[in-house]
């Protein structure tokens, strides 16, 4: 061939290497539009946005910048209002507050424990008040300690109760894998410890911390009184404390804890749910509820429980709003005042007449924290679990999110009587009892990117539903 | 039917009943012999006893003590001496020591960096020296600064860069679902910005720290220069510092910063690696390898960056051992050195005199944190992963984790060459970077329970291969 001819061999070449590259790029184009399964890109979309801006974290510095938030406090109050305020902000509809009546407790100003010994003096016990446990004398209370680790303990012990302070020291099961079930397993001890020494003439009890984690943090939580029984003080201790303290109790039975404690109950007061949504372009009336709870304890700033559920809620409405998705179906947020102390929130918003025109397809709580999330359990039968598993792909460009059975939340519970779909956000969950109801539950505990995650996650499902609906 | 014909009637019913439960429960037992899959009763059982235990966390207390781990440090050696003592004290077998020859950088008294502008004042900048960084003059460098975002901007300015300091500020992508695909997208800027901006005459480089937390602390980690080019002074800045450093650049592009390195090279020192294994009883010559790396970054205490890799492989031997399960084959931890700062470790053990009559079947490494697992890849070809995938029902008592294609480790490639399946333990990756060779990496960091997961996942698997072989 002459060299020309080779040049124009060559040129041919290429040429049709281009076309067919082309076409073959083309058809790769038209079969990804073909076959990309429904509401994947949309999915990637939201991911990607959500990972850019982590817009989950700066909500969740707003809520956590006022402080604890127990409910009827002040600082819950604050969080009302910024929270109405940002969602007005962000450009939701229907913003507005549903009231809810709630109790007011009150930690005081002091409060702490030692133990007093013969043999080791005086050591401090770090300690917190139980909520809803009323003070003890401005004295303080002084006894020897009975160390029991149920109430099958106790009753075994019940001749010798009288005039002690109980000391519940059941530690949650470490080998349980899910610290969920190990705190369900375990809080009998701090919600009805002291109903039940004070039946057997107990002065007060000591309840170890409900964590897994070793150390010097006190975790608080509520308890019960049972009505037709005394009433004593209540107390956590920490886990170091009580190891410490169960110690020395077996070398030197007879050291006395001192125990003082400032914590009352106030008035009622009238706090707030805070609810805003995007509405339903098609079917405005039918309603997938995002929840979380707005009020938390008061020794940390609840940041993992539960402003970072209230912040998934948002952010995920927020990615939707603003990713200009126009949801078919209503798609709502609702920061829950008062799941800690009552659950009043939850049972006022599903019986309000606000509701009465409403059906509420699906409502998906995040009240676990705001670690990396590993999936949704669903609260109702397995054919509605094996039809949403139908949606389980678009949770791979997250890493892969399992939906199974089991699963809801405190304050969307009262909606499952309904009918609601109760469907519950899980996070990773090892580390969760580390911060829960202690004063390590604050912002720095929480990471932008995992916090991040269970928006994006609860994004897609919420949008997945609102266009599909659930049957 | 009279009261006794009634009361025998109950009885029976209450008998036959009994009996029928009976049976039926001895049946289930049957099945579950029968039916229950190899290997579970073994998986469950180490899973029970590590979360139990929670062995992992006392190793990696007792290897954090000696402080920060850097290749050829005093600390890096008592690591070695107490490790070597502790496999010693747990009984396995065959701990020894292997000797290999590590460079030595040390970071020196003072680091220092702060902009000077004639709008803004003085303003410390949160920085560290780069891993093997010569030191600025004593007096420190004083340059204008030019800031870039990669390798392409810094040729396009080619002409303005002489005399400056380079700042090289690319943050991880945030977008990418994957930490460690980001960091790997942004390290050319730490491993070889000094190199290619001395090419352009720069001074020195500052170098965006490589996480995707936005906060005070700098991450160190390894860089390069090129023979045949000259070696200008590198650092770290915390992502708070670049950020304020780009923002204020904007307003004064003229502003100077002010930098003082004090860090140098020492000479070679010999150090080691730390072996002991559990000899298989039937074909001891084949070795199932647990690894991670004993060295580490200076800045905190390498809890996670590779403590926790050691503790896991140390911890998984240990459940093996005390469970008296008795491998086939010999399951070996090795606890390599200077992963951090050249590989030596890696290499010098596959190419050790001491490997010449074994066989490495498989060696899994863990050099990724110790956060809860999620999963191991497998760095050969779809068959063996889908053969070993076989096994993926072994970790669901752990809440099942994914084996896939995709992984190994730094200090067990060189086993590759020899045909070796490399394995990497990938546990939850998004927070990892906030650690990362960072002032943060320290004990409290990891969560004892999410560590010990890690050591019980690598305990089940190395078990299964070292009964079971790889075909």
């Amino acid at each position: 061939m002459s060299k020309r001819k080779k040049c124009f061999a060559v040129f041919i070449l290429n040429f049709s290497l281009i076309i067919t590259l082309a076409l073959s790029q083309a058809n790769a184009n038209a079969q990804e539009r073909i076959e990309k399964p429904p509401y994947l890109d949309i999915a990637e979309k939201i991911l990607k946005k959500g990972l850019q801006e982590e817009g989950a974290y700066a909500i969740l510095k707003k809520i956590t910048s006022v402080g604890p938030r127990l409910t009827g406090s002040p600082q819950a109050a604050a969080a009302v209002r910024i929270m109405y305020q940002e969602m007005s902000d962000l450009g939701f509809d229907d913003v507005h507050l549903e009231p809810t009546r709630v109790g007011r407790w009150i930690r005081g100003e002091e409060e702490q424990a030692r133990l007093v010994s013969s043999q080791f003096g005086s050591v401090a016990l770090p300690i917190c008040a139980i909520g809803g446990s009323i003070a003890t004398p401005d004295t303080g209370i002084s006894a020897e300690v009975a160390e029991v680790h149920s109430f099958q303990d106790l009753q075994k012990m019940k001749d010798t109760i009288s005039g002690k302070i109980v000391f519940f020291n059941r530690p949650m099961d470490p080998t349980l894998l899910e610290t969920f079930r190990a705190y369900g397993e375990a809080a009998d001890q701090r919600v009805s410890g002291a109903a039940e020494a004070a039946k057997l003439g107990a002065v007060a009890v000591l309840v170890r911390s409900l964590t897994q984690r070793i150390d010097d943090f006190p975790h608080t939580g509520l308890m019960r009184y049972e009505s037709g029984t005394s009433r004593i003080p209540a107390a956590c201790i920490s886990t170091k404390g009580a190891n410490l303290l169960s110690g020395l109790l077996k070398k030197d039975p007879d050291l006395n804890v001192y125990l003082r404690l400032d914590c009352k109950e106030l008035s009622p007061v009238t706090s707030y749910n805070v609810v805003a949504q995007l509405t339903g372009t098609e079917k405005p009336n039918e309603i997938i509820l995002l929840g979380g709870h707005l009020d938390s304890w008061d020794l940390g700033t609840g940041a993992h429980d539960d402003g970072a559920g209230c912040a998934h809620a948002v952010e995920a409405l927020r990615l939707i709003h603003e990713l200009e998705l126009q949801p078919k179906r209503t798609i709502r947020v609702v920061m829950f005042m008062d799941e800690e102390f009552g659950g009043t929130g939850g049972r006022d918003y599903a019986r309000s007449d606000n509701r009465k025109d409403e059906v509420h397809l699906a409502a998906i709580e995040s009240d676990r924290g705001g670690f990396a999330p590993r999936g949704f359990g669903i609260g109702v039968e397995p054919k509605t679990v094996e039809h949403l598993q139908g949606w389980q792909y678009l949770f791979e460009p997250l890493g892969t999110l399992w939906i199974r059975q089991g699963g809801g939340g405190v304050d969307i519970a009262p909606l499952a009587k309904q009918g609601t779909i109760t469907i519950g956000l899980i996070p990773e969950f090892h580390s969760y009892f580390d911060y829960h109801h202690s004063g390590r539950d604050v912002l720095q505990a929480v990471n932008p990117r995992e916090l991040e995650l269970g928006a994006i996650a609860m994004a897609i499902f919420s949008y997945v539903i609102a266009q599909e609906g659930v049957d």
